[in-house]
């Protein structure tokens, strides 16, 4: 794979922190670090293998309020915090007891990563990516995407000097391009649909020796940057891992580092080793992952997408086995929900918590809803859920459904008319 | 004023911490703590006076990672954090190399304001001016606004289970509508100007009892709430005041209250009483504190304000002549730009650090610039610049300056030609 060339062109050693090899999935294939995602012996996805030593409470109540507390337990040089990088994480953890009270539960926790830089949970991801890139001697980042990874990638790479190419589908929103071009990349317009553009990533990741395009070549190290979303749920919980934990699935990998996270904690003894469920959310325009769960399949039968919840339209979800062993393992479910529930979820959140997600929140919460109803989970126990992103950038999806409740002349009496009083 | 007359709807005795009067802006008359904004006596603004007691940087630490850890600075009940409000602060302090190196001077740091639940800094008066309201029996939150503040008092009343009544000029961009209404409060289109719509809630201010307007009748105690960024700024810089900080000025009360809140931490010694200098930011279309302090005046001419930056176009500011106070005081300086330099100060913030900022944002990156040319910032001591709201919700203003590199056919030929490699 040529794309490993990257590690010669710099002659220092990466330096990635306790990571120590790359594992495949399938077989538990090892192999030294390098910017590969596939493994030659069994075709199964890379993951990072560690060597963590000894972390402490301590440590990283002691860190940066970012998620580069964690870097003790991340794919990174122990100096991190000083290399030029955006600061994600550290967002709010909201005790959300009207949305409780609306669902018919005791307890429920939103994870509100819309507090990112770019406002999703991709700013993680992308941070982490960065880092390891950099070991790697790489100096362009790059993706394709048609959304909130277009716009991380195209900041981290503003903080951090770098040049990046970000792809896209020539059809997306004028906002997303917006909030991409802005960052003054290279942002290439594909006369093409998502699936075009993937394709042109991967052969260019192979042949470009500085590119790190984060969701390809440097793949492994970019999806663990998900697990500081379990990280800060456990430690803002006090330390202890959550019962029950509803995460949307795009390509599914969020949801394995998640359970990742809170596996890895236990084993630290940071947190006691407490059972939990983790729980995915699809929408049903694309709900490969959930379709295999209700049918009892381990493997995942590839879909066209339809849905307005666009971040999570990953017809052919790489980690959709893994997640339904995870599912599986812990206990949980998968549901998925109409466009419409979704607009619901959003609106619901939004009217209960003041919190404002994109469609993919919408998803979490309307399936939590879905989830309640069937009795998959369980109302007495606590829940947390996962709002990865931001409503500002999916406006559309509420475009006719919310608005003022008058429109008025300018007159006390008009407005006081309007309101009843 | 009954306004004040919400006090008495209510047994209980408001509860707000260390405030203890009101006093007049001008010839320092005290008066009880209640939902009143103007004095009788004088005609000028109320501000909360306190007995602030003994507060050590511990207690602050120890507190939670939003602004309620400066509870015993603010005019809130002591356990406010217990009750549902939203959490705003603790937004990033970056580091801006890139962007110093682009201006020519040795340190900048960017608070980045856009981290807040609905992405500007009017969370943090919000949040302060919602306690405070439900210590005098109030329980509807309202305001007149154009945008960033109709988001913050809609999102808040959400949380707190409250009703929200929030009027808008019909004219009002639909993103900004929707971004208000997906929280389903009492929204109301007025078809008038915003000098209309703020004379409509300054009318119903003084006839609905329950009702707080927040930037009216409860205005002295939501104006407390931008100390919290003082605050910040001096903790996160290791319990220092920086040297200089541009601030954008609209009302006025933001400047204000950073330099009291600057002033707050020295005299009760949680930092060093270093002398600091505090820069103000206007856009040119509406500038009438900058064209004052220019000629030498102590008062303000009012303004028809035109300018791209709506956030900050209030052309009759309150607070005009006490930010003349605070510059000539401290020494600081203000500056305005055109549209055009507003626009170049988003895109060289979002090139260099990765940060995308609203059109205020733009004002001040792009005022700092031209104090730093001129020679009023001193480019070899540090420079804070207060990034106060988000681009996302100002996209208009850079539609036509961003975009694709180029738009190309769905073959890797076609993307290496447009990239040159």
């Amino acid at each position: 794979m040529t794309a490993t060339l990257g590690t010669t062109s710099t002659t220092k050693t990466p330096d990635l922190g306790p990571a120590v090899e790359l594992v495949s999935k399938e077989e538990g294939h090892r192999q030294p670090l390098a910017p590969e995602f596939v493994s030659a012996e069994d075709f199964s996805p890379l993951e990072v293998a560690y060597d963590f030593g000894r972390v402490r409470r301590e440590d990283i109540e002691a860190g940066p309020k970012n998620i580069w507390r964690y870097k003790k337990l991340l794919p990174v040089p122990s100096n991190v915090e000083e290399i030029p990088n955006t600061e994600p994480g550290a967002t709010r953890l909201v005790q959300a007891d009207r949305l409780a009270k609306a669902l018919g539960v005791k307890k429920v926790w939103v994870k509100d990563d819309t507090g990112n830089p770019t406002h999703s949970f991709k700013d993680r991801v992308v941070a982490v990516a960065l880092a390891a890139a950099r070991e790697f001697g790489f100096d362009v980042l790059a993706c394709p995407s048609t959304g909130n990874l277009a716009n991380a990638v195209a900041a981290a790479a503003a903080r951090a000097g770098w040049r990046s190419v970000v792809l896209i589908p020539k059809t997306l929103e004028r906002a997303k391009i917006l909030t991409t071009a802005v960052y003054d990349g290279d942002l290439i317009a594909v006369d093409g649909n998502y699936d075009d553009v993937n394709r042109l990533a991967t052969q260019l990741a192979a042949e470009q020796e500085s590119w790190a395009f984060v969701n390809v070549n440097v793949r492994p190290y970019y999806s663990e940057g998900s697990k500081t979303l379990a990280f800060e749920v456990a430690e803002q919980l006090g330390w202890r891992i959550p019962p029950q934990i509803v995460v949307p699935i795009a390509s599914g990998s969020q949801l394995t580092k998640v359970d990742k996270g809170f596996r890895e904690f236990g084993q630290l003894g940071l947190v006691d080793e407490t059972p939990y469920k983790v729980f995915g959310a699809q929408a049903t325009g694309c709900s490969p992952v959930s379709a295999a769960f209700r049918a009892g399949h381990d493997v995942v039968q590839p879909v066209k997408p339809d849905t307005i919840a666009r971040s999570l339209a990953i017809g052919n979800p790489a980690d959709g086995p893994y997640v339904l062993d995870v599912v599986n393992r812990t206990g949980g479910a998968i549901e998925d929900v109409t466009d419409e529930e979704v607009v619901e979820g959003i609106r619901l959140l939004a009217r209960t918590e003041g919190i404002f997600t994109e469609t993919a929140g919408g998803v979490t919460v309307a399936t939590a809803k879905k989830l309640i109803e069937t009795g998959k989970l369980n109302p007495d126990e606590e829940i947390v859920l996962l709002i990865t992103g931001d409503g500002l950038k999916t406006l559309d999806a509420i475009e006719d459904k919310v608005g003022p409740k008058a429109t008025v002349g300018a007159s006390a009496d008009a407005v006081r008319e309007a309101l009843g009083i």
